[in-house]
């Protein structure tokens, strides 16, 4: 027996399909059977399955054994069942052909509609519908649809000689055209395909039937469908269905009209159908955007029984689906008729409505309802963005951003879903002080350094023109919930920090000039576009919660100071990962220069010992409000030349002292400091002394950090709160680095402990984040002095592992993933195969050596859901993150949780 | 029972150990034993054992149980076979007490001599002797080792007694203070001994006995000792045995004798016995070096029974140890007595050549006599060396040096074993001027970089004041066979490179004089001092050839250049492991700077066309001298700034432009290479754009370099000679990157063969450098487009995996080999636990994915001994250094197949 490849949807009787059937059916094919088995009103048809276009791709474009007979089989049967024919020159079956493959692929595969359309049958119709204009009009769509999907004829030939009818006979629109014109029109048409292909077009119903179904299936394989799958990452092995469908018209009379209705509200989720619809309309005409389609409510008014079948479908969709559902429909001179039905897209703010909701109806559980919401509809909750109904309620985005496209000024990378707007200032302290004012600033940098830090925080948003999504400003946007667009230097704009301007399409944007940055597509604006507030609906929290119950892995945040800490709380983090102490030096630098500068022990230990209280001071901001959850505090990590001037400063200061004639004397300062810069430069500065290295060559910097971490949690716990501090030592590679640096730490602590008279608990870890420390972490972990938990440091990790410097490797890795050497950038996600087998490695036997070892990841994909599902599978106990991705991360963990069950 | 704690050799019937119980007995006292079990004329003694004292370390400094009764059984056995009583007033036994480990601690542990003298038994030493100078003298000597040793009493306020002693009698030496003058000294002695301790000094020799035992075990754990064994890698759980043995005398007039023989010639391996002694004088004698001792030769025709009695000892112990032995004697008024014999310490041509002769003696094994040469004879015999002999014969080379300190400048860290003296020159141009003046010239130099190349090869010697071992100046040097010492600024020396001057120690060296570095200890000399040509003598040569057929790991060299190969094949190499492509482009700089700088394809092709003829040159130079042998060529791999001024540079001479009142034309050129170069500038270039990233960005070179290759072996081929051209693709991470360049190389040998008309072999492999490479190495490996070998590229490798970057590490690793935090340098000997763990998971992985892969290593541990043998055990084809290596490599790889059989 052959396989049966061709599946009826004629009535609820004569059904053979269901939406479970959608990788044999496609979307839309198991859709409209199941609508069919439900006794909707779907025009009848039949769908040649997924396996049988397979067969034919794969068989040098033959159909399999059987499937010729089948679909004649099916169609016969259509024929009787609708008591027309296809051809028939009194009354004719007119079909439409339509692809329909597993995933939706929108506009990227063939259809044919109006088929069985004939010289002969063209009259038929005609006489039937009592209108020869829309008969003509059908044909004369069909023969050039049919030229193009199916023979490859351009639709510009045909489309030139329509423009050109139109011009003869001063008309505009297609439907000034009288049935004559058409019926001429149709005669030149005829005669385009025969010059284009040599031979007629053709009048057996049948062939065409067959050459569009052929047609449909080797649209599975034209460029834009891979490239599409190649983007969206789609199996290539799916195959498309092919819906034979009989056709239904919105177009005859004021009885009829074409439309779109979704169950729920897709921008908010509110309960009720929404949707629109165009009255005497098919659906290319709501597509072309010349009439504005009208809401689905006005209905209720127009054709009240119509609406409340419509509204009664809905119902039945959403109980059979158990979600928001997305309906096409066409009434036809006065009956209903459903084309299509699927789930339906929506914003992040309606689908937690929509989940939350369907909870409380009792349709889904509280699994589903997390699995039901993305990462990026948290995302786009928690940021401001573009608001666009605003800028016009009743266009689609696209369209309005095309509208738009004259203040386009170009693009970047988009460091978060955020969007601000605000006046472009080119200078941090400008940025601060006009932000006092109450202004909204947009800081545009060529790049951003830790000098930035305070105008960055006082702007709602900032431009950058070089660097990548891990660049400074990507990440300390992330980590502080700022719009940023990053190396937008490629994306056609340009700066000239001297003058205050920026260029772009040659339009010139000035200090305090308003711009807006869209971080959904990493647009830039000129002007000012409305924004909507970040909003993190209550429906969307409860999930959260739901999410903290269900999750496997905990969350915690990367935070260096108070308020980030308190945000990150707010957020749902259940403690601190990293907290980093780079800042704290970085806010006294003259102390750590003075640190770093000393020629003698007793020297530094003059500067050190200021340092303390400064740090002891910095460490009980964060314990005041840690709220009991633990605190992971890394010890100073990275190159002490940071803290210092760069040779180039320097090296202009001493010439330009020069040529201004100053003598050497003027300058000693600067040339001695030259002289140590220089002494300190180091050719790989991220392999060279940083990290542990510093507190094992120099322990009394160790020594203070750890004095200055248990005096605040000392006083703190005796304030009358809980404190638990874990101190983590950076750059280890070796157990013996740990152990000298656990040494000192354990000894602090015991003295601290005696000098305040008072007992605490503290943990001592380290990154892992050298690849030889995840090698050897079973000596790491072991033993009595081993580390009680790993933090894996994700990016110094990659970084080392791959041999890619994240500073430098842009510009091969965009030339790379290009190339499609590698998918992603590996800063975004965890390298799994390489990296990730490190981290296993290192799991594992740190598992083994330590069996209560703490293990977690505090690097920039800590937030990044694809690696908290790595993470999740690999046995981590938590991930830290920056604290505006924390609810993504808590949704992340919890979806980890579930789709690894 | 108790355990056997002491074993007896009072006579070949009477004797209970052997040489193999040396671990129980320590080296000197199995050694005793077993000259005893062979008849020869050793004082009779007992040994107690490392178990006992090991037992009374462990339990609180006390006697196992039994230990006590045993040592008393065997005194008296001992005094019933001498016929003498320990203090007796008549006739006293006296004895010696010695430390005797397993593995030689040569004046580390303690000894004391003469015991069992008493106030009552020196007056009976005195009567039969009849010699009472020398009782009260041994009286002395004993009480004064007694307090020392035992009792911890300084030698020092006994010494002063003497001193004054000496200059109340005006007299010089020691010898010439008569007896009753010692008499009283030994008087004030027991004064000293009781002052300090409240104590008489012990008239028991009982008492004296077991305390001299206690105190020969407690020095097993004193600083020196343990100090010693931390440095020389002993483990501390080996404790020493104690010898007691009836003391005999070589200062009983002139019948008597002390002295060292070889019975070979440890100097060069020559037959024969060798060796010097001092007529009546005591062991001590010989070591203050007051008296010059004669050669052994001298005591055939002084005392010829005596003579032949030695040499038969010598062969016989030859014969039992099947080693060269070194001995002690001692004469005692015409009788000779055998005090020690041990294998003897010998050069490195000493021990290829007596290995040579014991193989052809039929002693030993060809595989003994491998294992019996380190790679240290191999890397002294194969360079230059201070002829320490021509400056003086018979003083040993300690005390020469000695005598040279003045002239000791400072010293550094020797990055070869050979020694050079030459001219100093601090400017390598200079250098290469002098040079072919046919004078001798050691180039003196801050750091070295490639541009002092050929000064560096027109030098005898390479002296710099920064750098480590793996430092540009290291690697070189050792690649073309220079001596060289780095890094001596540390070692006191300083240079001024203007004024051409070296200062140390208040010295100053100024251009043209002489200087001499000597690689075996890193010293540097101020003046000329004779060296011992280079000299791979025979035996070697052929114990090297026995090495060939038994290692199962092969032996390639890193060459760059066919004078370098042509080198490495004499010295044995089977191919080129590594031919690094870069000095091709740093000779044609300027076409490699157009390339980089040009700013369209078409630009860019321009350059790279000029470059493929000057490199198909290069290549073909090398494969003519190839012999048919595997040549590896790896593609370019450092970044292009290297190419290119430095910033600094540029800077400088932009604004020395501007001092000179120079207008910005003037200097155009240089500041549009300033932003190219800070365009370009990386954060790590290690990590930045390099190795195959390059030719993936710019296949262009790719394309160019393979092309070069295959025609120079098209050409090679033709001229009838066989090539076997290995390409190899650097830096390597993912799988992608090698399909990528295989892809382009298969394309370009494939034109090339149908050019050229030819077919020729090639094989295409990847570098395993990056960490992800070894992770992923399955993929790297696998399928028809994998790699055909792999080479680890061990520096780099090293520095991903520890996060050591080679050039920055320097300061931080020499303070954690002091620290005990790593134990060596892990540039200089693969990291096992790391580092070696991945090299495995490769090794294993990329095995399983090709069973045909070629594995190999090229980087500088690829011909360190500790790090072949490392390879060998992980399954490596083939290690590959530099040619200077290659002797040494080659036996480190049959030593390595050996040792892990």
């Amino acid at each position: 027996m052959t396989e049966k490849y061709v599946y009826k949807f004629f009535s609820k009787a004569i059904s053979e399909g269901k939406a479970e059937m959608k990788p044999l059916l496609g979307g839309k094919g198991a859709n409209l059977a199941e609508m069919t088995n439900l006794g909707l009103p779907v025009p009848p048809g039949y769908v040649v399955t997924t396996q049988a276009c397979l067969h034919f791709l794969a068989n040098n474009d033959s159909y399999p054994e059987g499937l010729e007979e089948q679909i004649e089989l099916a169609q016969q049967g259509l024929e009787n069942s609708a008591g027309k024919k296809l051809g028939d020159e009194n009354d004719p079956l007119l079909v439409s052909v339509r692809s329909g493959s597993v995933i939706s692929m929108p506009g990227m595969m063939d259809t044919v509609l109006n088929l069985g359309l004939t010289d002969s049958s063209v009259e038929g119709l005609a006489k039937v519908s009592e209108d020869p204009r829309f008969a003509y009009d059908s044909y004369r769509r069909f023969i050039y649809m049919y030229a193009d999907v199916v023979k490859g004829v351009s639709k510009t030939f045909f489309e030139k000689e329509l423009k050109k009818l139109k011009e003869e006979l001063g008309v505009e629109s297609d439907t000034e055209v009288p049935a004559e014109e058409l019926k001429k029109l149709v005669q030149k048409y005829k005669e385009i395909y025969k010059e284009h292909l040599g031979e007629d077009f053709p009048q057996d119903p049948r062939v065409q039937l067959s050459d569009a179904v052929k047609a449909v299936f080797k649209s599975w394989n034209n460029k834009r469908a891979i490239d599409y799958r190649n983007h969206q990452g789609i199996s290539h092995d799916l195959g498309t269905a092919v819906n034979i469908m009989i056709m239904v018209y919105g177009n005859l009379g004021e009885t009829s009209a074409t439309g779109v209705a979704f169950s729920r509200n897709p921008s908010d989720g509110s309960k009720g159908i929404y949707g629109e619809y165009l009255i005497n309309a098919q659906g290319e005409d709501v597509v072309a955007g010349i009439r504005t389609p009208v809401p689905v409510a006005n209905l209720k008014d127009e054709m009240p029984p119509l609406y409340n079948e419509l509204v009664e479908i809905s119902g039945n969709l959403e109980t059979r689906y158990r979600d928001m559902q997305d309906m096409e429909f066409t009434i036809q001179q006065g009956k209903l008729y459903m084309l299509q039905t699927r789930n339906g897209k929506r914003t992040g703010i309606a689908a937690s409505q929509i989940a939350y909701d369907l909870v409380n109806e009792g349709v889904i559980t509280k699994e589903e309802a997390i699995m039901r919401i993305t990462p990026s509809d948290v995302e786009n909750a928690l940021f401001p963005s573009i608001d666009w109904q605003q800028i016009n309620a009743n266009a689609p985005i696209k369209q309005i951003k095309h509208e738009l496209s004259d203040k386009l000024l170009g693009s970047g990378l988009a460091a978060g879903a955020a969007a601000a707007t605000g006046l472009a200032i080119f200078d941090a302290d400008r940025a601060e002080e006009v932000a006092k004012q109450n202004k909204d600033v947009i800081l545009v940098r060529v790049e951003t350094n830790p000098s930035d830090f305070h105008g960055m925080a006082a702007s709602n948003g900032i431009l950058t023109m070089k660097g990548g999504l891990t660049s400074h400003a990507a990440i300390v946007a992330r980590q502080i919930g700022k719009a940023c667009i990053v190396g937008s230097e490629k994306g056609g704009i340009s700066i000239d920090v001297e003058k205050n301007e920026l260029y772009a399409k040659g339009i010139t944007i000035k200090e305090g000039d308003w711009i807006t940055v869209d971080g959904d597509d990493g647009s830039i604006y000129a002007g000012k576009l409305p924004t909507r507030p970040a909003n993190l609906p209550d429906s969307m929290n409860i999930i959260l919660d739901w999410c903290d119950e269900t999750a496997k892995i905990g969350v915690k945040a990367n935070a260096d100071k108070p308020d980030q800490f308190i945000k990150a709380l707010e957020f749902g983090a259940k403690g601190i990962g990293l907290c980093r102490t780079e800042h704290m030096f970085f806010d006294n630098l003259d102390l750590v220069r003075g640190m770093i500068l000393a020629k003698t022990d007793e020297e530094r230990k003059h500067y050190v010992d200021q340092l303390e209280p400064v740090q002891e001071e910095d460490f009980r901001g964060i314990f005041d409000v840690s709220k009991g959850y633990p605190v992971i505090i890394r010890l100073i990590d990275p190159p002490l030349h940071e803290f210092l001037p760069s040779e180039e400063e320097l090296m202009t200061e001493i010439f330009e002292a020069k040529l201004a004639g100053k003598k050497d004397d003027d300058f000693k300062e600067t040339a001695d400091m030259l002289d140590v810069v220089r002494e300190m430069k180091e050719q790989n500065p991220m392999l060279g002394l940083r990290g542990c290295r510093l507190g094992i060559t120099m322990p009394i910097v160790t020594e203070m950090q750890a004095r200055a971490i248990f005096k605040a949690t000392a006083k703190v716990i005796k304030s009358g709160k809980e404190v638990l501090p874990e101190v983590m030592v950076p750059l280890v590679g070796f157990q013996k680095e740990f152990e000298h640096q656990r040494t000192i730490i354990d000894r602090i602590a015991k003295e601290v402990m005696q000098e305040e008279s008072i007992e605490f608990k503290y943990l001592v870890g380290t990154m892992i984040e050298v690849p030889r420390a995840a090698l050897t972490s079973s000596e790491i972990a072991g033993g009595e002095q081993g580390a009680q938990f790993f933090s894996f440091g994700t990016n110094d990790l990659h970084q080392m592992t791959l041999g890619f410097s994240r500073d430098d490797a842009g510009p091969f890795i965009s030339k790379y993933v290009e190339q499609g050497i590698i998918k992603d950038d590996p800063f975004v996600s965890i390298e799994e195969t390489g990296v990730g087998r490190l981290m296993e490695i290192c799991v594992e036997d740190g598992k083994t050596a330590n069996p209560e070892i703490e293990l977690g990841i505090c690097g920039e994909q800590g937030g990044d859901p694809q690696s908290i599902d790595f993470c999740y599978r690999i046995g981590l106990d938590y991930v830290s993150c920056s604290p505006f991705r924390v609810p993504i991360a808590r949704l992340a963990a919890a979806r980890a949780t579930l789709s690894n069950k």
